[in-house]
């Protein structure tokens, strides 16, 4: 009988430093060639797509996510694990924690590459699940002071600071502008669904880390080439899947495309990451497949007996 | 909590009789357009593929079934059930149960729809997992008297009829060869791994019903086109799929290819089954997409709580 996890425990299990470090070991994994990780793939239906994102620890475990785009509000996800020796079912889980945990914790694995060291600010655009697991892992890696957040509507990030100061005791303020949640902030998070730029890059201090988690593609995009010129590195958790996005991520097949980065180069030592206080670095988020069933092999292995 | 079923309890609960009703709606849905089921879907992995296939019946449930082509002996597929009101997961069954049954249940409704009234005989090539659900779907719509198998290996016939005769309680004999196994039978299974035909048309009498399992590809298959000539009537459970089969199916190109009928249709009254006694039936079991998702839904909804 496999492990079964939902999302209490989930929740209950996997924090924020455990999930950042499975995630710089997934990426380095990835960049080595050790966690083979291809494009997603997905089965048209009425109405929606049910899509697998499959991922392989050489020799350990192979196992996919499954998520569909029906748009459901409690829809379920499912992550699945199998043992690579016996190809049995090692664990499952269902629900959301798995995915957004690991979505927050490949942020904080770039925030902990790219930000200064002595970054203590965040601002963070978006009160959403995807804006909350950022902040999460953003935390985990830097001894944060001060939040400020901003999204459009107020009570949702009035919210969002209420939630910072109860859950994470850290001091947090909610906004009127996307410009002044990020003026001055070491880190910043832009975890927004906008299709359109939601900041300038002239709105930025210089030295600022950008974590970008929403859309960055071609036609739909919360950030604008602005930024990415601005951007002395700019890295991503997967090149392959920036290109293979329909259509692809905004920095392909522009001037700044041989500039991007996998953070697996940067935290193998094989490239340069942030080499000055003064740059700007941008991590273009595109959730490196096979890190949920990566995140689950971390779980499951952490307990005893099956729950 | 989504209800996990193990094969212990799908073997418990899903009987034979539930089986192939479930799968003679199924094939009707999906022959009238109420089962969605796409051609299935992969990622490629190092070994191997992991491979999903999707099916929705629609405003009801979507959901799929995963498995791999890694060869592991024990290893183990995946069912999946979604609501498709909520997307929330309903319930999951891990195993080879569920995707066993069903392939032997879509032979019993063909066997049910082709084979005729007063079958009492059925000679059964193969003597594995897939021959034993062929003979179990076959026993619970037709009255069986007697069963001759034949497999390569005589330790493995012999194991075959004995459980034959110890499970359904059946007369059964195993038999030197194949021709010998078809000789003058009512109904007949090919149910092995042989990329070669392994019996002639002229082994079958007049009025015979096959149930083709195993392979039946251009370049690789258990029968050939000897018996595809000699059957008046030829049966799929799924066209798409056949053609979309890599290389295509048997038939498919051939000038037999515009007599392949949809199962559906012939359980539907759009085309005829059998017309008389003396002609042969041959159904080409593809293992249409979405009913190992059918089948679990039935199960599930047969289960006051959940397991």
């Amino acid at each position: 009988m496999p492990m079964l996890f939902t999302d209490d425990e989930v929740a209950a299990r996997l924090d924020a430093t455990t999930s950042v470090a499975a995630m710089r070991a997934a990426i380095v994994d990835a960049y080595e060639g050790r966690l083979v990780a291809p494009p997603r793939t997905a089965a048209p239906l009425t109405g929606g797509r049910l899509v697998m994102t499959a991922g392989q620890l050489t020799d350990r475990w192979y196992g996919y996510r499954s998520y569909d785009t029906f748009g459901h509000r409690q829809g379920e996800q499912l992550v699945v694990l199998h043992d690579a020796a016996t190809g049995r079912v090692r664990a499952m889980a269902v629900g959301e924690e798995i995915g957004s945990r690991r979505t927050g914790a490949i942020g904080g694995v770039a925030t902990a590459a790219l930000a200064r060291e002595e970054s203590r600010t965040i601002g963070v655009i978006g009160a959403g699940g995807q804006a909350w697991t950022q902040l999460w892992a953003a935390a985990a890696v830097r001894p944060l002071r001060e939040v400020t957040v901003f999204s459009r509507t107020p009570a949702s990030r009035e919210a969002f600071a209420a939630r910072v100061r109860a859950e994470l005791g850290l001091r947090a303020r909610a906004v009127d502008t996307a410009a002044a949640a990020v003026a001055g902030r070491d880190i910043v998070v832009l975890a927004t669904t906008s299709r359109t730029p939601v900041i300038s890059a002239t709105d930025l201090a210089p030295g600022t880390h950008v974590n970008a988690v929403g859309f960055k593609q071609h036609g739909r995009s919360e950030f604008g080439l602005d930024l990415v010129d601005r951007a002395h590195v700019l890295a991503t958790d997967s090149p392959v899947q920036a290109v293979a996005y329909d259509p692809p991520m905004i920095v392909v097949g522009t001037t700044a495309e041989p500039r991007l980065r996998h953070l697996g180069a940067i935290l193998a030592g094989a490239l340069p990451g942030r080499t000055t206080a003064d740059e700007i670095t941008l991590f273009c988020s595109v959730g490196l497949a096979g890190t949920e069933a990566y995140l689950l092999d971390r779980l499951a292995s952490s307990v005893a007996v099956p729950v």
